[in-house]
């Protein structure tokens, strides 16, 4: 399978790299960071362009654009991972409409496109007959939306709930351990490079809610906007409600919820027990899906990194290549 | 796509019951239990099979035999579900070659055949260009293989370790919480209908073996037997080594570990912080994966039951059904 990955920060990076170690079959035809570009048919050489760029900054020629590489590389699924805007889901989602259109799989980390324009996307990819693949926009490493749409295949999804952002998470693990208030917390996860300089977009709950759209649409068939979602973040929680949660041998985690029947799709604060699965520690994901013949099963691990998107996404182009490709 | 169904138990059942409730494309053309069985090329009346079953005991006509249907009934796949010594894997590992000689997909949830005759099996599906599935073999309705499979394809599983055996989780987890001795929480199992009368299966750890062996050979590759396994069951466990456990703020599970690069294939009793996510309460299953790429995922759910191994048997075939027959 002929890929081309757009996007050579530390996620393509990272793709990139797995793919150079380990023979799966991925031939990459053609490459774009921010400011260049490399189209090569025969297959570029990753181990050349990953020097290149820790040299140059540059992975390929100044000529050749993201976008000319999606409208004109061959290549028979576009890798999109560029730094894209969650809100406006741009540059991402242009490359990935111009893909499908011209019959092109596709791959994405980015939750912009998703949370923004699923039925629209998805549409098309059934329109091309082509696959349109997410599972890094959600929960890192963890292979959840396989486990949702492949494994419980068949059964009806009642209730999605769970830790799906791990700075909040970091957080309010240390608030809780040692006492820390919030700022206090949130200053040690700046300094670890857990939260960004302006951490908004985690601790106001905006990142889980953006994570619960994609999950409300795509696994659960809504069609929710970011708006729909009740989000409450952290950022008002005092150490005291900590101390009162563990008084009943509870903590506080940041929670998202999808529970259709109840017309619930909320992220919030919630006391949990702390035998509960969903207390898990530092930066890490959890979540809980309830389904009518499975039961509860709960899946655990890291929501970030770039080692982790790049194992999301090369399992989303294994399934891809073992289906639509080369038939398996 | 069409299926026959060998075995008409709980879980056979409960296969058919959630065919009838939810339209998935599926039709049955065959069914037999150990007495009787049923033909019909069209496809079965799943409510009228499974009331003649509540009545009379059997599913369909004495003169029609399972072995009859695996070598002589029109169907794209088997699911093979008979109540099967899990020793010589037999009725059900007969069937399984029929079937895949004659170029059918098999589904089971027979642990017996997979964890004896994996490779051989395997072969031949391949040599026939068919799909072997077995997600219910291995912790119910945990849709582990699939995870480790397919949602983290392109990762080198490194390490894999977790809680198995319901019995044995329940048993440990009501020692531990109430100071039980060990023939009082199996007495407490056996009134639940946790533990079976001769639980020497479960106890000792063979169950949790065979699972195993099972996983070793299919997703790391080894051509492990049960001999191989180094096994220490729960029933010398003392409430005083719960009691030491616990003043560590720990607790002991009955843990099954594969880890090839140290030539560990072992079952054993272990203690283990009672923070981490594998201490999980009840009859609940827990398996964490190491893996390159991912970093360690856990998985969490419930490990047996009827309708928990139809959800595995149903996602396999919802697998085959939309990679194999219909395309997809």
């Amino acid at each position: 399978m002929r890929i081309a990955i757009l996007g050579f920060g530390s996620v393509g990076r990272g793709i990139a790299r797995a793919l150079a170690e380990k023979d799966l079959g991925i031939v990459v035809t053609a490459l774009a960071d921010s400011r260049s570009g490399l189209i090569r048919p025969e297959g570029i050489d990753i181990e050349a362009a990953l020097a290149r760029k820790e040299e140059t900054g540059l992975c390929g020629e100044s000529g050749v654009a993201a976008p000319d590489i999606a409208i004109h590389a061959d290549y028979d699924c576009l890798v999109e991972v560029t730094p894209t805007d969650a809100v406006t889901g741009e540059p991402a989602l242009t490359h990935i409409r111009t893909a499908i259109e011209r019959g092109k799989h596709v791959v994405t980390s980015n939750k912009g496109p998703i949370a923004l324009a699923y039925a629209e996307l998805q549409d098309a990819a059934a329109r091309q007959q082509v696959a349109l693949r997410y599972e890094a926009t959600v929960c890192g490493a963890i292979p959840l939306v396989h486990a949702m749409q492949e494994g419980l295949a068949g059964n009806t999804m009642q209730r999605l709930y769970g830790v799906l952002n791990g700075t909040c998470n970091f957080i309010l693990t240390r608030m809780s351990e040692e006492g820390l208030t919030y700022e206090q917390a949130l200053l040690e996860a700046r300094e670890l490079g857990y939260a960004e300089a302006d951490p908004t977009y985690d601790v106001k709950g905006i990142d889980a809610a953006i994570k619960l759209v994609i999950l409300a649409n795509t696994v659960f068939g809504q069609k929710a906007v970011l708006d729909d979602v009740e989000v409450t973040g952290i950022d008002q929680l005092t150490p005291d409600a900590l101390r009162l949660a563990e008084e009943q041998e509870s903590t506080i985690r940041l929670i998202g919820e999808i529970a259709p029947s109840e017309k619930i799709l909320r992220v919030s604060p919630r006391i949990i027990p702390k035998t509960h699965p969903l207390v898990v520690e530092g930066t890490l994901n959890a979540v809980t899906v309830e389904t009518d013949m499975a039961g509860e099963i709960t899946l655990i691990g890291k929501g970030a990194g770039s080692t982790e998107t790049a194992s999301a996404v090369i399992g989303d182009l294994i399934a891809i290549q073992s289906r639509h490709v080369q038939g398996s």
